[in-house]
């Protein structure tokens, strides 16, 4: 950020009076530019044991698999929005939505919501971010070509437990340290 | 939002080629600023069956009752914001944080995320932007003084989950609608 939103004038980093973090004030109008994390919701969509992976045609990571996700737009649910992105890269109409993992990426200031949920049907095709979309079983996820470690967190999750027959809430921090990512469970 | 914080230039409000939704373009650097719904991180602290409220020194709802909450920052883990939050509005210690309610507010583009915890030692004074601070037994809560309906949605249900003594994750929408607040209960 160079400019205020606002005005066009040129902003400072500063800690503001009453503050303790640095914002990008602006020296004109003395508007206080806050920049906060971002929300990427989507779903793990199951038919009949098997879970939907999309293959991404866009960067970053074009090429590898990933779940259904994207982010939240203002004005919308998080529910809605976990549907919609199934909707958008799978044209996959998913149900029963029930949230299932929160996790925060510190390195990227992203949080994602994500919602276990049945694909109506198992009817899914390419949406426009995709190259494929398809159904897997556990032993068929291609593992090392997850595009995202929060999203290989979450389907390990997932299978482990689905083989118990008991899901439960996850929340957890994914940590950049050098070229490798920590993972830190709460639950 | 007026102008481009890239390059200070002026911004048009469009939908860019693939896209279906409009959004903040740059008419010179053909930045697109896109705008998200910002996480706010908060707890429920509770001390020998007490739940901790601040009574607001700041706008909005002045002088009215909540629960310690606040904007998640960048590089933050939702946990992490939500103890901060605790500390910094009641000068309060939280510990077992454990994830109780995510409410999308659709009015203001706000995702809640708040969490149960145990208020450490009992102990907790007015922060900057409290006027007081106190532990309140379910009958002695101010319900015609809270500040915000998700809060009030939050707590009622916490109260009644108590008496049972089984917690479970609710999912919500708070929707706007004239002058009353109507609310989408997902679980």
């Amino acid at each position: 950020m160079k400019f205020c939103s606002q005005c066009g004038a040129s902003v400072t980093l500063r800690v503001p009076t009453g503050d303790n973090l640095p914002r990008y004030v602006c020296a004109s109008c003395h508007t206080i530019h806050y920049q906060n994390p971002r929300i990427v919701a989507g779903c793990i969509p199951e038919w009949e044991g098997r879970i939907l992976l999309c293959r991404r045609a866009i960067e970053p990571r074009y090429g590898l698999w990933t779940l259904p996700a994207g982010f939240m737009e203002n004005s919308e649910s998080a529910v809605t929005a976990a549907a919609r992105e199934a909707l958008e890269e799978a044209n996959a109409v998913v149900e029963n939505l029930s949230l299932y993992g929160v996790y925060s990426l510190l390195h990227v200031s992203q949080v994602y919501l994500m919602f276990r949920s049945q694909l109506k049907d198992g009817r899914a095709s390419p949406g426009q971010e995709s190259l494929e979309v398809r159904l897997y079983t556990e032993d068929e996820v291609p593992w090392e070509q997850m595009a995202f470690t929060v999203v290989h967190e979450i389907l390990h999750q997932y299978f482990a437990e689905r083989r118990s027959g008991v899901f439960q809430l996850h929340v957890g921090d994914i940590i950049r340290e050098a070229d490798t990512f920590r993972i830190h469970r709460y639950s």
